[in-house]
């Protein structure tokens, strides 16, 4: 029921991703009067499709708080993640609000042993390919040893994702000397250092620059940064995409030069489809949950349906799990880590 | 002697600057020896300079406090600055150690009454044309009595600049909404909407993505989170300017679309042109201090001179300790802020 636009959406979307990967079966949340109109529109995903009515769905701009007391339970949203939780499904995936996502998929799902917070994890086209860049505004403030959570997660979730053996992960500072940052990044850095993780190979820091290179597989990064620099990229892209715009309308030889060049130009939009890459990943919790953009068409939803597919597949949850456990068998004797 | 290339840059600029600003004259301090050849090319800017021989120079990857141990007093760089506060010159330009320059800077020039710590505003390229971003890396973790600063400060830069009576603020944080944010954004947000200041709109919470819109004259930030938004634009524009390249050259027909619309190309070049908006000005200090990019040419060094060359003639420093002035004498009576 969630996103700017609801139902059409999410049930275009997965429609799309159904052709993709016919082996998914949906639970559709929501609106039975809403969601059955729409859905008699795309008959073979009616029949992989489930219908649960439920009256009360959260708003958009509903705080996390008030949806929770007023969502719990009934919601559509809370609904779908306590179907992953009671094992009915194996991802949940909403273009809702995020805020109350979180706080709903916290409560329920409750955070992973020995994560203290989760974060939101996104996926983010760069030069070498795609990398992944998290937090994107789960919390803000993580201290050392989240951004070291963090960098595990996302570790874990690069082996899922980008089905690698041991990606590279850096943690985001303003400068790649150790002496540089402040000190949760400077520490988190040590800790990489030190810590002996047979998937992962930390590359020390990096710069905002790094982000466009892909020059690691992971961006390690408290939420606050995160989302700035998130949205920071994003209004770049757009600023550009007007420039070039307005350059190209501007004599008849530009305007013949752009119809020459469409091909390009279309290529170019492809690689700045913000559609292609939709899809926040909710790291650390028992359970998979993925945030669509609220903004988004069906293209879009059907990337975020596909990144959960892909995330069930290559079983994140056991990878992160997994590196979660060796981490701390390592590094952590009862003992203390000296002893390890 | 600073910068990546040298003097060869530093003169080419001032050559440059000096044919716009032909009221300009200079203190060139560095070895006489390596200057003077250069010099030498350009008569008219040989006949406005005098070169202050200094035997010692930073280097580009001195620590800030070898630097100042070094260099105090002897090196170009010191020197620079210390004519300033002499009253020898009105502005000082760096292409040279950002850090060693800040640090030098504030040894010697001091900041202002009331300012803890000065902050590096640059000039960001958006949509509406040019706005401030502050703080771009001088220091990181800023509370929100130094936010408040940078938004005093901002403002008075954005009326000496831009030429504007009343110039707009934001804050920028990870939501709008007045509950969202670490505490110190959210502090300062309240702090300026109580504040009572002539000179200065404050909008509210601006988020990354407003950068590049250019929806307020003023970016209030902390420098840790300054500075990888300005890494991550800088490096997204770069991004995509590849992804342009690469398509534009694909076929024969998006070449000769690349030829017809060349003007269009040369005009989004010249919008993303860094060395069009290079120049940071330190803010907070007794005397005006200017660092180019160190790897910008003699067009971008220019500007930076461009740049502090403005910051001179419209009164910079007047401007920003009025507004302190105004704000601190409205805000903080001998009952505290209350009974004001």
């Amino acid at each position: 029921m969630g996103g700017d636009v609801g139902p059409e959406v999410a049930i275009g979307g997965a429609a799309q991703s159904l052709m993709r990967h016919p082996d998914i079966s949906f639970l559709l949340y929501g609106r039975k009067d809403a969601i059955e109109p729409i859905l008699a529109g795309y008959p073979k995903l009616a029949e992989r499709s489930q219908v649960i009515d439920c009256e009360v769905t959260v708003e958009m701009d509903e705080k996390p708080s008030q949806a929770l007391r007023r969502g719990r339970n009934v919601s559509s949203m809370w609904r779908a993640i306590d179907a992953v939780k009671e094992g009915q499904s194996d991802a949940a995936v909403s273009a809702g609000n995020t805020g109350a996502l979180m706080a709903m998929a916290m409560f329920c799902l409750k955070t992973m042993p020995a994560i203290d917070r989760p974060a939101i994890a996104g996926i983010w086209p760069t030069l070498r390919g795609e990398s992944i860049v998290l937090d994107i505004g789960a919390t803000i403030g993580a201290d050392a040893k989240q951004l070291l959570d963090f960098a595990l997660m996302g570790g874990a979730m690069a082996r899922a994702l980008f089905e690698i053996k041991k990606p590279t992960v850096g943690l985001v500072n303003v400068g790649v000397e150790e002496v540089k940052g402040v000190e949760q990044v400077k520490e988190a850095g040590k800790l990489l250092r030190e810590a002996d993780i047979d998937n992962l190979e930390y590359a020390g820091f990096v710069e905002g620059d790094d982000l466009g290179r892909g020059t690691v597989d992971v961006f390690v990064v408290e939420g606050f940064t995160g989302n700035i620099a998130l949205k920071t990229a994003e209004g770049t892209a757009r600023q550009i995409a007007e420039y070039l715009r307005s350059a190209m309308s501007r004599t008849w030889m530009t305007r013949l030069g752009y119809v020459l060049a469409r091909g390009a130009f279309q290529m170019l939009r492809d690689k700045l489809d913000p559609r292609k890459v939709n899809g926040g990943v909710f790291l650390g919790l028992n359970g998979i949950v993925i945030k669509s953009h609220g903004g988004t068409d069906a293209e879009g939803y059907a990337s975020a349906i596909d990144v959960a597919y892909d995330m069930v597949h290559n079983g994140l949850q056991a990878k992160i799990q997994h590196d979660l456990n060796e981490y701390h068998a390592r590094n952590e004797s009862p003992m203390g880590p000296e002893a390890a």
